[in-house]
C-alpha cells in the first residue's frame, strides 16, 4: 500500500505536546494522524467539516501505533496520510510521522493505522457515500 | 468572596499533563478549574451535563490565573471552587489549586478567576434560569 | 492473561475531553491507560515517579486500541490495567476501559495493550531491575 | 503597546481542540499563544529550544484571557504576539488570536497576556541575559 498516494502536513512539535521525560508524550501522535488524515480526507473531495455538516462523521474503531524515535520540542515534524483499504462501511488509513530536516523527512518517527467506521448524525453505523468510496479509493 | 461555600475535588497529576520542565504544563490548571467548577455546579442543582441538555451552556468569556508553584507528576491536587458574583446573564467563579498532604491543602499552587455567560444552543447569550441563579447565590 | 490481578482506577470524564462529535476524542483513551498503568505499578513496588527519579523510565514502543463505545462527558469511567507479559527489556499491559454504573463496570468502552520499553536516564534501552520483573510477574 | 513589532504564525483548528459545545475548548487558546510566543522568541535571537538547553527557562507567572468570539474546527487561525514589557527577571507578553480568511485576520477572537519569569534548571528565579532583554526590548 506504500505506493497510495499520500497528502502530507508539516508543522512543529508545540511545547504543550512534551512531557516530563523531554519528549513528545505518545497520545499525540494520535491527535497528529487525525491532522494528516483532514489534509488527506481535504484533497480527496470536501473537507471533512463539510462532510459532517452533511450528515457523515468518521469515528476511530481501531487504532494501533509503532513508536520508532522520539520527537522533540519545536521539531518541524511530517505526518503522511493514505488510504490502505475501503469498503461500505468503513476505511482504513496509514501514517509515516517523520522529523524534517530542511525539507525532506530524515527520521522515521511513528507508523500507525486507524480503521474509521461511518455513523449518521445519531450515532448509527451508515454506508459511505459512493462518491466518497470512490474518491478514496482512486487515492 | 472567601467565605463563599466551596465544592472541592481531589485527583493526582497525569503524565500527559507534565511538559519537559518536569512540571505541569500551565494550560492544565485552566482544565482543572473547569473540573472544581463541575463539582460545585453538582452540589447547587443539577449536573452541568443536564443544564447542557435543557438547553443552557456556560461559556468563559473571561480568565485569570496566577501561577504560585508547579504541580508535579503524581502528586495529588485539590480544586477548591466557589461563586464570585452572579449576575442575570453571567456567573463568575474562584478557584484555589492545591498540593494536598495526607488529606489537608499544604501548598497554594494556583489561584484563578473565571467569568462565563449563559448562551442558548444556538450560541446566543440568554439570562440565567431564575432557580439556578438563586442556587448559586446562596452558594 | 485475562485472570492476572488487575489495578484499577475511576474518574469522571472531563468536559475538555470531549469533542464536537459529542463524546471522548479517541487520543484521551491512551492517557486514561497510563492512568490505570500509573496505579498497577503503584500496587507493584515502587510509585512509577520513584522509579523514574532512580533513573529508569518506561517509554511505550507500541499501543493498540479497540473502541467499542464511546465515553460521554461526565460519566463516570473505570480503567482496568493488568500486566500481560514480562521481558527483561520491556513489559506489555493490557487495559478495559468501561463506564460504571453505580459501582460496577456496566458497559465495555475501549480494550487496550500497550508495549514498554525501558529507557535509562539518557534515553538507552536498559535491562528492567530484577526486582521490577519479579513484581510485575507474579502480578 | 500595539505598536510593537508583532511576529504571528497561522495554523487550522484539530478536532482534538473542539469540545462537545462545538468549538475550540478555551484552555487551548493558552497553548496558542505559547506557539506565538516561540514565534516572537524565534525572531528576537536564539529559538527558545536553544535558550532552555543554555540554562534558561521561562515559566509563566500570570496569565489573562478575553473570549470575544470561538473558533471552530478547520478555522485558519492566525495569532499574532508581541512584547509588552521587559523587565530585569520577567517579560510580558501580549496577543491576538483571529480568525484568517485569505490571507487576512477576519474576526478577532481572543486577546490576551501573559507573565513570564526566568528560572534557572533548578527552577530557580534567575536575570534575564542583558542580550535578551535588549532583543525583547527592541520589539
Amino acid at each position: 500500500m506504500n505506493n497510495a498516494p499520500r497528502a502530507h502536513i508539516d508543522f512543529r512539535v508545540r511545547y504543550a505536546e512534551t512531557d516530563q521525560m523531554g519528549v513528545v508524550y505518545h497520545a499525540n501522535y494520535l491527535i497528529w494522524c487525525e491532522i494528516g488524515r483532514t489534509e488527506l480526507i481535504r484533497t480527496r473531495g470536501a473537507p471533512y467539516a463539510e462532510m459532517e455538516r452533511g450528515g457523515l462523521a468518521l469515528a476511530v474503531s481501531d487504532a494501533s501505533l509503532r513508536f520508532h524515535r522520539a520527537a522533540r520540542y519545536d521539531d518541524l515534524i511530517r505526518v503522511e496520510c493514505w488510504v490502505e483499504e475501503v469498503r461500505s462501511r468503513s476505511v482504513t488509513f496509514g501514517y509515516l510521522i517523520s522529523r524534517v530536516d530542511g525539507d525532506t523527512p530524515a527520521e522515521r518517527l511513528v507508523t500507525a493505522r486507524t480503521a474509521l467506521i461511518a455513523l449518521d448524525p445519531r450515532g448509527r453505523p451508515r454506508v459511505l457515500p459512493a462518491e466518497l468510496v470512490l474518491n478514496l479509493s482512486a487515492a
